[in-house]
């Protein structure tokens, strides 16, 4: 047992929407106990039959030793959830006084050293951990739907967070088999969901202003760009497109589409600066592998994903009309 | 053979860079003759050697009947290219004037009735076909990298288009195992890269404000919202995010987010009418099948795509510093 695994031993989940029910079935999964608190009427039922969802997945995935689902104890408070835990994990709503409130409570209620980490998908956690006796502990550790599959998560400390904290809850969550992602400057929205709400709004726009249905949108990305971001991301599939000279060729010659009105965005000016940090930021992930080596990758991962959506998802064929 | 098949035999490429060799290998492994045409010195060659790479992932996806690399002809002249072809795709570099004068000399020397697909990621229809002399036959055939593997194809037809023409396409490019999106409002940079441009920009803002490397961009994209995205796109995604009310209660909880600053590009105001055509889009896609049905879909999607990304790119765990 590494240090780690000692250190977080009871896990509290506060909160038990489709976020926190999705931590409760990670955490199960990975051999932990958990204790949940949440107000609303029928929650641990509810709790319960998505944890039963979601297990033949996990098992899938693969589940540590000693999983299992009847290590979730639902409790009547938020004191009795929290006093015992070693790792906090909060997913009330998104209103800045609602997450204030419930987190000064667990605060509280709390172990000092007990680590305190907030799902909040866009509230700076400077803002959220004032008035915390111990605002050292606490965290914005922002995961994604369905938190039990996917592996980001998003660790962001406050001006008060100990970069101990941060250190210590990046390995309890890499333990736990996800990939933390450690954003060093707080903004609101951190880094995913900024580049998901830029698509989102976008797409909103586009549906408001009937150029598409929602459905239409969801094939533009289904069948295109959607299948190339799930590998390498938006950086390295544009170094692609850029033929052998990779993104310093894209740059050329897609920069200046930058000042068209190709969304309602506006893009910042491409200055030497950036254009090296970008194209010195492609290089460094492609690594030793050359750019034929790379769409060889890309060519065989997108051949086999596109058989993936036909099997589980064929009803997208419908969203283009004939 | 269908009376399309008897329509188009011919497939003319004006313009080999990686759009245009992309197409090249998508016609002839669906069993065309093809002729291009391309002035950069050594241009055939090129094309030759990125045929030859995507032929493996062309036959895994299936050759069509007498498919052959020995079909396609370089021409030394952009008439000899067009004047035999049933239909012509132009790929030139994005420049407005470029493309017009090669369109131009396209429409002068092609057969009237035949069909031309310019490739252009954004510039409207309208534009482009000011001036030809049979603009009718004229529309947007817009197909993402790598053309020979990714499915999407946007038509977009200008005001002088025919929808006999439009319809004429989109049967000619579903024939060659494509799916084409029909857009009806013409709008600069279409439909799709709308969306990518507007995730682009603020990426590249992010990288710009030193919030984030390029690296770190991709990581919060491959092992977040890329994944999910490849199966659903964003508008479905975000029903299954929003528990069994779906998208009605995802526009509930996370509605009044898009007053906050969470990107750089402003909302559109989400009106009565907005929602509703969100959440019927979303329910229409959905179809019969229950949000609980599309979760077990999604997470047996993702488990196999993880296995996947990790198959042919676990580079990407680099992303995450420890």
């Amino acid at each position: 047992m590494t240090n780690i695994q000692q250190e977080f031993k009871k896990l509290a989940v506060i909160g038990t929407g489709v976020i926190g029910n999705g931590w409760i079935a990670r955490f199960l999964a990975q051999g932990y106990d958990v204790v949940a608190f949440d107000p609303a009427e029928g929650a641990e039922a509810k709790t319960r039959k998505t944890v039963s969802h979601a297990w033949s997945s996990l098992e899938k995935l693969g589940l540590a030793p000693g999983a299992s689902r009847e290590r979730l104890t639902f409790v009547p408070t938020l004191e009795e959830a929290v006093s015992d835990a070693d790792l906090i994990q909060e997913n009330v709503p998104e209103r800045e006084e609602l997450k204030k409130n419930v987190l000064a409570s667990i605060d509280q209620f709390a172990k000092p050293e007990a680590i305190i980490g907030s799902s909040t998908s866009g509230i700076m956690p400077s803002v959220l951990q004032e008035g915390l006796t111990h605002p050292e502990r606490f965290l914005v550790a922002h995961p994604f739907n369905p938190v039990y599959i996917l592996p980001l998560v998003e660790l962001v400390g406050g001006e008060a967070t100990t970069q101990a904290v941060i250190k210590k809850a990046a390995q309890f969550y890499e333990l736990i088999q996800m990939k933390p992602l450690i954003i060093n400057k707080e903004i609101e929205g951190h880094l995913a969901d900024r580049l998901m709400e830029a698509l989102w709004r976008e797409a909103l726009h586009l549906v408001n202003d009937g150029v598409a249905t929602t459905e239409e949108v969801d094939a533009a990305i289904i069948y295109g760009a959607g299948l190339r971001w799930a590998q390498m991301g938006p950086f390295l599939t544009f170094h692609l497109a850029g033929g052998e000279k990779g993104m310093r060729h894209m740059l050329e010659q897609f920069g200046p589409a930058l000042k068209l009105p190709w969304t309602k965005l506006e893009a910042p000016e491409l200055t030497d600066e950036l254009k090296e940090k970008v194209i010195q930021g492609c290089e460094s992930h492609a690594g030793d592998v050359s750019i034929s080596e790379l769409e060889q990758k890309r060519n065989e991962f997108l051949v086999e994903l596109l058989d993936l959506v036909e099997k589980y998802w064929p009803e997208s064929n419908n969203l283009v009309k004939k």
